[in-house]
């Protein structure tokens, strides 16, 4: 091939300004952000046929400084770092804002009321995907900052799903597995027999329809065919609506 | 563990003023973001021993729209696009930006100019890397753009280091192997047995020192053992000085 028609075949880029730019507050964990980055980009690519890469912008906030607001029960610490990080990618042209990580989420009434930009919430859509599914009673996995809060119950009472919690001990076992490995990316196969049996206990015990990973690195670990019930992966459920905010009209 | 004790064992924050902010340009393409990302964070961590993630941020951009400058052969386009996308890292607080790519350096003495905010330049990096090991002679591969364009040479130069290029034919063949599967991650075996057998061809006939792996996604095909001289990873060249300047006080 010659060089010049390689030029050509590379140089195919039609200006579209229709595409909508995401900013990701990242980091929480880095892992899960890695996952949202590649996704977002392929999702993109294959749901469209546009060869374009979507610009979009990450801003990788410090995990442990976030954690300290939320081991703390500072909601208005939380809030306004939250937002001030949030900010940036407003101000550098992000047309919605996307937290990849629960966690944070339980302020996110608070960040969809102050923020200048609109906000894709992953409980929200998490929410909706369980009406979609007809779901009635879901059991709630995620960190013990996710499951003590009450923003996805909250969420999910608006929607007429009851969410059903581990108790005190279980919530502890799940907490320990997601830190600090899971968070890191590591998936250790012993963690995984405990928590699918322990998730498969309660399900069994209440009757619940759907199990939420409510943490975007449960994933990693836990898949559909692990449950014989609807198992909502909040993390590929806020990809896939993102991907659509990012063609909308 | 008692849920108080969890939420002191991740509470552990300390605030240090003294890391650095790195700004990295990264999509071009994003396998090799991937990488600068994860290996800044992890790099940092394991360097500094400190449990904190650093902060980063990540402008990916359109690789397309950016070939399109490059193709044309527009540099003051090229300067322009990349100036205004590390401006919006600039105003967002950070402290050094590095492009993750190799192309895009082909106006680095212009965007070292005019940015408002330092840049860590991998072609510089590896000249001084290259140094540091006392070679005389290099390779460089990498896209089409990076091995016809004369920055590398003229970088090298500087250093007293001879750069070789490959004849018109190979880089075509080099070229394509990079683009389209290894730009998006997918290394080919019978592509790695050809571009390896080039490359030692070269080395052999021009007695060659250092082979440059001028594209950051090369790394992913070619390894140190693949070769018996120097090889110059200039991706992981990269990452170990952004990670320096990260951590200087």
């Amino acid at each position: 091939m010659q060089t010049d028609t390689l030029f050509v075949s590379t140089c195919n880029y039609k200006k579209t300004n229709k595409m909508k730019k995401i900013g990701i507050i990242g980091g929480v964990g880095p892992a899960s952000t890695v996952v949202y980055y590649n996704d977002l980009i392929q999702g993109y690519r294959k749901l469209t046929g546009d060869e374009n890469y979507p610009q979009l912008f990450i801003n990788s906030i410090n995990m442990t400084e976030m954690l300290n607001y939320v081991g703390n029960n500072d909601r208005d610490g939380l809030t306004d770092f939250l937002l001030s990080e949030i900010e940036k990618l407003s101000v550098i042209g992000a047309d919605y804002i996307a937290i990849a990580s629960n966690t944070p989420h339980l302020v996110i009434d608070n960040l969809i009321e102050k923020s200048t930009v609109p906000m894709i919430s992953i409980v929200e859509e998490t929410c909706k995907y369980a009406k979609s599914k007809a779901l009635k009673k879901v059991l709630l996995t995620g960190t013990l900052f996710t499951m003590k809060q009450n923003f996805y119950k909250k969420a999910l009472e608006k929607y007429n799903i009851e969410c059903i919690l581990p108790d005190e001990n279980e919530m502890n076992i799940i907490h320990n597995i997601i830190f600090p490995d899971l968070e890191n990316g590591i998936v250790i196969e012993e963690d995984k027999v405990v928590l699918k049996a322990l998730c498969n206990k309660i399900i069994s015990e209440k009757h619940i329809d759907g199990i939420v990973l409510g943490c975007t690195e449960l994933p990693l670990m836990l898949k559909d065919n692990d449950f014989s019930i609807c198992v909502l992966d909040t993390m590929a459920i806020h990809i896939k609506s993102i991907l659509g905010k990012m063609i909308e009209k």
